[in-house]
């Protein structure tokens, strides 16, 4: 799986550089979706496309429901880093030749069961033959209130810096069982002036500094306030994993929750009312936007630069 | 290339049935692209997503820059096919990993040509790694006036039979440099009732077949009437393909022409204003649509039913 997003933000500057825009392009490649005016009143068209790949993304241990429900929850999740509405979703498929047909049923079955819980419609794709391993891409399509789209830039020095849920560990089960946060960037953006926002896919130091880097900002980490998930301990303690677990946390990837920043103002508001509207999710504050360009981690002695990656440095750490 | 295609609307039958949909979804799984009611005023949204494997659809022995304008030319000759207009495209390629920089640059060149030849944008995509084949996915956005969507279904009776260009042997270099027909489809749904319409990329034989079963109906064949490409023609002479030219039109696939029906008193009139909008673009009537179910082939001397057949079934020829 490491290897999957490696050099991903090098690839996207290189090919972003020459590729056809248009003024109607409100945001293109290097945004969680494609943001575009087609003429909708007050909204946005938003458009995103997917993919997982067997022996990158999942192994084939993973039972097919799984599959095909990650592959779709993937994009959900992106449109969810936007506030967006998603709607309807085109999947494309391909097989080696010895995929048994009940396979086959079976992913599309999960695809379909998220597809419904979801008000999804599954309004097209295609199939074919490759000659190894069995690829499942998605393309979503969808919408938001122009007043309600939330970019990867936007965050301004002073912004509390917010994450729901909890990091790390997600290879024991949550990579593929996770509940996309559609319904809670929705409640956010309804109530609350987010300024930026993103998904968190390829693990918070990675993701964080592309909110930071579209944003032309900072940021300062509180070191305990990152919420640590309960897998990224056990899989250290059990020596299933080499990372401790703040370093998991922090570049283990897959996490699927949102990470935000809004004005400091609404910082108790957001607490108080989140408690109540999603009682069972954390919600946390891990640090605030800062104008110097770097990342900084305080902890209760000292301040220090980030120096912990996610996929994409890896090999640094 | 030949298994690519095999058993496809089986496939899709089967997963068809078990989607998702609703009643803003005009069209979906079966049609050459989705049609979508999302609240455009006097417009549908047309989604189409389209992929291109290596050794499937090409192989490695073709120049990046012509992959990467084939894989978009496939898709943008789906959009011709309901006479819509493409605007935004998403990329997804998947790469072995000993791929060099340069082809990935030379087949994003090749597509980002003919997305500016089309005026369309290229707005997002995705890139990861796979073991085996190279990949490239397409995912087309655009539109369509209500009024000028063409579908599969709605041919009638009587309707003439009309195809564009000539067909055949498009694997002598026409699979990789065919210019999708929207200009001629936007062109014909401006000026005639075009009752249904697809383009033919698995041989006029299956293609055919579909337009068919979607309206309910038959049709009858000229077989003299059919337009044989010179390359079916010299392949067989050449001993480079065993099949004789007329059912290398029939089965070749990869046309990428449109197969469309209008009513027949628009026939004389179509021919004639054809040949002044489209002067080196043949256009040829092949036949009429019957109400009887089944497809005959007309000759000087006899009639019969057609037993040649595209991709789908070539097992039985």
């Amino acid at each position: 799986m490491m290897n999957a997003k490696m050099n991903e933000d090098q690839w996207i500057k290189q090919l972003t550089a020459e590729a056809p825009t248009g003024p109607e392009v409100i945001a293109g490649i290097g945004e969680d979706c494609a943001v575009l005016d087609v003429g909708l009143p007050d909204r946005w068209q938003l458009l995103k496309t997917d993919v997982v790949v067997e022996g990158i993304h999942f192994d084939s241990s993973i039972p097919a429901q799984q599959v095909g429900r990650k592959a779709l929850a993937r994009a959900l999740s992106d449109f969810a880093a936007m506030s967006g509405v998603p709607q309807h979703v085109l999947v494309t498929l391909l097989t080696p030749k010895p995929i048994p047909w009940t396979w086959i049923q079976e992913a599309y079955a999960g695809l379909y069961a998220l597809a419904r819980a979801y008000g999804l419609r599954v309004v097209g794709g295609e199939t074919s033959q490759t000659p190894k391993a069995l690829t499942l891409s998605i393309t979503l399509s969808g919408y938001v209130e122009k007043d309600r789209c939330v970019f990867r830039k936007g965050a301004q020095p002073g912004d509390g810096l917010f994450v729901t849920g909890e990091l790390g560990g997600s290879l024991d089960g949550k990579h593929l069982e996770f509940e996309p946060r559609i319904e809670q960037a929705r409640w956010l953006t309804a109530h609350f002036p987010v300024r930026a926002m993103i998904d968190l896919s390829d693990g918070l130091a990675t993701d964080l500094r592309r909110l930071l880097h579209a944003s032309q900002v900072g940021a300062e980490l509180l070191k305990e306030a990152i919420p640590i998930a309960r897998a990224a301990k056990v899989r250290y303690r059990e020596g299933r994993s080499p990372k401790p677990p703040l370093e998991a946390a922090m570049t283990d990837g897959e996490d699927f929750e949102l990470l935000f920043a809004i004005p400091p103002g609404y910082a108790v508001a957001l607490v108080d009312q989140w408690k109540a509207a999603f009682p069972e999710i954390r919600l946390s504050c891990i640090g605030k936007i800062v104008a110097q360009p770097t990342v900084t981690i305080r902890s209760r002695k000292t301040v220090r630069p980030l120096n912990l990656h996610g996929y994409d440095h890896l090999q640094n750490t």
